[in-house]
């Protein structure tokens, strides 16, 4: 008889799930649509349907360990989903009280940066790190915060909301319902609006004139920064240069080894690593400078989620 | 044969220490100047011979479990005073090795402000936390972070540097030699710049226009705060200003239970806690709001910084 953990991972469009083995391998994964159904209790059951069928897909006789969830707004003392932005159930959802009712096995959920946090201890770029910063950069920035070799949860399960972090009391507007927190310039929504900004204030040529808002994606903006495109090279610079600069802050917290910045925006590689570091380092106290690795995920792209949920269940084995 | 601890708290002027028996009590306590000799090594004699002395003078029967030190600079995992910038010894002091060749028990320094944290976590209002953080407000701003009931010392032993997170990139010279470090603002100096600079801009009639920069002290801008001053008066509004929103940044760190706000300034009491509460809620994310106590430190005023180095053996044999 087999042990696998299933790992999943809650995002606004699609829940990704897979079966994680004792080696770390995920020997399936498949998705569900997230918000489809009106009732979050539809969409759990939708969900154990799929993770059963799943398992008796692959092999009847495997034995779960544990369940590890990765979601929005995930809160690990509670094991709930709470008043989360981006999803259309409102409250709090008892999510991990009803996958326990289900599968009768220990049931594990926080935030999707916490999840990939611990993804990258238990099986990425920070297995020998006690001290480390995990940022993800999508549509919005979140952030897990590792130290002395545990997560800060913090007293109410809510630490490490480093997208909301202040850079301007008068700047952008918020999705938190604050002005100019760190997500809205750093982020890929922030980076689009760092591009309508510079568009908006210079009169350089660029082929970011051509494209609507919505169509905007980070993989064009790349794309014309290597291209040389002055407006989108521009708009990485800013934005290294306010992460950087909040990361110097967060550095005066914790003392970290490494930061990993990983996530969509991440995928830009240099383009985003260059001008952080340079930032960071221009803003860090003496006494960190040219100490703070700044590194990306050690974990495959597309499975890296679910890996990160899993590790929250090898984790609670390890204790 | 009774069992004490020696705690010792190095400041710029002078170095206290005290015995501190099993239930808390300084049984004795006293001081030596810190700077008047030209070599540490002489230095650490004489306050070796102090303690030794001390105890002869108690009851020589007394045995040492350990020896706590709260130091600036203070560094946890290699037991040294690193390039402390008001202290008279340059580079970096080997404190740990050279105690523990004389005294051959347990010796453990770190900074001045974890060693508050832990005397608040062992002996003050702490002591069913496991997420807070410390800040002290002397001559600069010191601070401790606990997570998961633990200091946070960082990667290299240099974490909860809040004195120098960064309030406005072009603004007052610091003396870590950056600009607009939170210290500079927010400390009795950081006081007294304040009043200064208000001095500067407006015309109203002030009592603080009667001293010299040198003569000024937190407790002289207090006694004319209370006498409702309207320079005195707003520069603690300026200082709870800013000292509340750049806690919101840290609260979204590592989501403490409570802060406690000790030191000289800390005595100013509601002049200094009410406004920077008011700003620290008003600058908070939703799930923070209401949740996060401001303290005032549990501890005798005079023996904290003893009890507090004293807290670091406690922690030691805890585990």
């Amino acid at each position: 008889m087999k042990n696998i953990i299933v790992g999943i991972d809650i995002g606004g469009t699609t829940t990704k799930f897979g079966l994680v083995d004792d080696q770390g391998v995920v020997i399936y994964h498949n998705s569900i649509e997230t918000q489809v159904r009106e009732d979050f209790r539809d969409y759990i059951s939708d969900l154990q349907e799929a993770i059963h069928d799943s398992i008796n897909k692959v092999d009847s006789s495997l034995r779960i360990k544990g369940i590890g969830v990765g979601a929005p707004n995930g809160n690990f003392y509670r094991g709930t989903i709470e008043h989360a932005a981006n999803l259309r159930w409102k409250g709090i959802i008892p999510f991990v009280e009803l996958m326990e009712k289900d599968f009768r096995v220990p049931t594990i959920i926080t935030n999707d940066a916490n999840a990939a946090a611990m993804g990258e201890a238990i099986y990425g770029n920070a297995t020998d790190m006690k001290d480390f910063v995990v940022i993800t950069l999508g549509t919005g920035l979140g952030s897990g915060i590792v130290t002395n070799g545990k997560l800060v949860h913090g007293f109410d399960g809510f630490a490490a909301e480093l997208g909301h972090v202040n850079v301007n009391p008068n700047g952008r507007q918020c999705g938190c319902g604050r002005k100019g927190c760190l997500e809205t310039y750093v982020s890929a929504t922030g980076l689009k609006r760092t591009v309508y900004k510079l568009l908006a204030d210079h009169l350089e040529d660029s082929e970011l004139r051509t494209h609507s808002f919505d169509e905007l994606s980070t993989k064009m903006i790349s794309d014309c920064a290597l291209r040389k495109d002055i407006i989108a090279m521009e708009a990485f610079e800013y934005t290294g240069a306010i992460l950087g600069s909040k990361l110097a802050d967060t550095v005066a917290h914790t003392n970290p080894e490494a930061i990993f910045i990983l996530g969509g925006l991440a995928q830009a590689g240099d383009l985003i690593f260059e001008p952080t570091i340079r930032h960071l380092e221009k803003n860090l106290m003496t006494i960190y400078q040219g100490k703070v690795k700044v590194l990306p995920s050690g974990l495959p792209n597309q499975t890296a989620p679910i890996l990160g949920a899993s590790s929250l269940i090898v984790n609670h084995y390890k204790k």
